[in-house]
């Protein structure tokens, strides 16, 4: 039976103790835009992390993937920036360390209790001097509401900001927990995700809660796609400050379903949000792929039809070309009988059967039309050949995806 | 030493004893476009062929492995049409089947000796009377040198036709090798091709030829990707007649070697040609992977970059953002030590280096803008990690890529 969760403001900021800032360092020259951003616990937390698996990693994920080995897990601050992805540079490393070191000392805490991330252009030479002079300002400007200062500083070609949020009863307290992400092109996560910010006041162990990120990371962030690209800047990073005062859970009991069921759900709203916001996307698309035989099969099928180019543009063209969508069926590594598969294609305006046993049937022109211009499409693909399903989440190819990354580093 | 080939005319007539026709039979209703082509040679043909691994497979497809397993690898003619590709139809294999006893008919062979193909959209059911009423007409209007018929018969969205010949001596004999050749989207061959039709008249036995195929179209056509998709109905044929009057070659000895080198000097020119050709393309993008331990290596890293869509948008835009370039290097899966890799971007405009031991390089946008406004550009990485090259062929993503895609049905 799935809990049902509360839905709450405030994002990074919405757990009992978890204060954020956001403001202009001058990364960005566009002042009406923050670029620089802060996340500090009243308390320390309890932490877990994922990372891109590109070989090329950005500096700051080098840095923070250390940091968290020293402390044992624990963190207590994010410091992130946008405009620059601080990565593919000779000195990129020394530069993190000196944001975890420049936070720290605001903070009184120390360097390896700081997250740092960066998000932006690759292979430009990150400025320290504005982090430098504006971190002061950047700690004294925390606040319990400053959750929107800092989801602004971690957008770069995003037009939406995302945060997700809910509550929920644990050993009789109220628990919260909530985040931002941040993400538009270059998405698509491999045993990793965009830039994501995870806060909870739950008290959990690091072990457990790591364990759980990585499973529910498996099924909504790492089947998100919005060109088929991996970043190198991938990460998200959740920390728990046990505020909400339950008591710790340290096994797989009924609570960690329900923790690990809040962190799918928020997870889960954040992926729609960054797909939904892909660059140039008009229409977000959501594939479910059911009666898979298995997890993998399941979620290799329903991402081999969100990254498809041709399903993509077809989409934006609200052209009803079924074809593609079986072609991209056909292709996926994965193992199953096509002449088992079905197809339907639904949104708001109404469902339409595209495919049957492996065979594209017959539909109303018209009927198809409608149900292609809504903003969001759903695919359903049934392999028929278990019980397992699996989402994948990914949007429409357009003119101005190609427009906004013919020329991005302007 | 490479064998220094002749460039001759003629396509997939050029090779002794065979001919082609090509016409409209009224499938397209564009009477200005032919849809319909044969292909045929004198004597029987020694033949070898490579298919989609798309599980859904065109009904053309599985007829003709069908077919050239019940010949034992003999066949003597080709019959193709475009504009519906006869594929995820109830009534595929019966029309498929059709299309060759109507060609056998006209030709006084077998039905399984006649290899059939269809290229267009998939999920329209095929329309045979057309495909009845012209084969008479198509036999008759056969000729040595149809091949420009024939291959304006199998263009879908192709902008330009294909076709590349070579001639040789094998055995003191001048031999021929010649093909043509479509595809414009939905390619990214996985161990296929799109359609691709090459005759020759050396005699080579088949299996030879089939092992000479296999390896030719792993280092060609597998490295070939506009979009990423791989298609349902691609596939490779090589029809040998020995009338070149060679020695049969029935062992890997020199003139193996030679015929090979053939095969891979007009399937890499024909690879070339499609991805220069690709839907919406303005410009080709060649990237060699060198240094490299290994050819699965090779290949992996060089076509990560050329399928990757911030890679393929940022070089119709021209601009030189190396970071996507390394990006796409860094999710490749393979492995070999990042910091090692090098990177150069050039043109017939120039050369940049982009990237040194994984890390970007200061370079003048000046300069770099030069050699990006060429419309043909070689990305080439160094792996430093061994000795083993390979390329891969792409081409850049452009507005007319979402246009053509957005409405393809029309």
């Amino acid at each position: 039976m799935k809990y049902d969760f509360k839905k709450v403001n405030g994002g990074v900021c919405a757990a009992k103790g978890f204060s954020a800032n956001g403001l202009n360092c001058g990364i960005n020259p566009d002042k009406n835009k923050n670029d620089l951003c802060l996340v500090y616990s009243d308390v320390m937390c309890n932490t877990a992390a994922v990372y891109t698996q590109n070989k090329v990693k950005g500096a700051p994920i080098v840095v923070t993937k250390r940091n968290l080995e020293k402390s044992g897990g624990k963190s207590q601050a994010i410091i992130a920036n946008s405009k620059n992805a601080n990565t593919a540079n000779a000195d990129g490393e020394q530069k993190a360390e000196r944001m975890c070191i420049l936070a720290a000392q605001e903070l009184d805490i120390s360097p390896e209790q700081v997250i740092v991330a960066s998000t932006g252009v690759i292979g430009e030479v990150l400025p320290i001097e504005p982090i430098e002079n504006a971190v002061k300002k950047l700690k004294e400007g925390l606040s319990y509401d400053g959750n929107e200062r800092a989801v602004n500083a971690i957008m770069t070609t995003d037009t939406v900001k995302k945060e997700f949020a809910v509550q929920f009863i644990i050993d009789g307290k109220t628990c919260t927990l909530g985040g931002m992400a941040k993400g538009s092109g270059m998405i698509h996560p491999n045993m990793a995700t965009t830039l994501n910010f995870i806060t909870t006041d739950t008290a959990i162990e690091s072990e457990l809660m790591q364990k759980a990120l990585s499973e529910v990371v498996k099924v909504t962030y790492n089947c998100l796609t919005v060109d088929g690209d991996t970043s190198t800047n991938d990460m998200i990073s959740v920390m728990a400050n046990g505020m909400a005062g339950n008591e710790m859970i340290c096994t797989e009991n009924e609570y960690y379903e329900i923790f690990k069921e809040a962190l799918y759900e928020v997870l889960m709203n954040l992926t729609r949000m960054l797909a939904k916001d892909g660059e140039g996307a008009t229409k977000l698309i959501e594939c479910t792929c059911e009666k898979a035989s298995d997890l993998d099969t399941a979620i290799t099928v329903a991402k081999s039809i969100v990254r498809s180019p041709l399903v993509k543009s077809g989409i934006f063209g609200s052209d009803a070309n079924w074809g593609r969508i079986l072609c991209a069926i056909g292709y996926a590594e994965a193992d199953f009988d096509i002449n088992k598969v079905d197809v339907d294609v639904s949104s708001g305006a109404g469902s339409i059967a595209a495919c049957r046993n492996g065979l594209i049937i017959g539909f109303s022109e018209e009927e198809a039309k409608k149900v292609l211009l809504e903003d969001e499409i759903f695919i359903d693909v049934k392999l028929n050949n278990g019980d397992i399903s699996a989402k994948a989440w990914g949007c429409d190819l357009t003119y101005d995806y190609v427009k906004i990354n013919g020329d991005y580093r302007s």
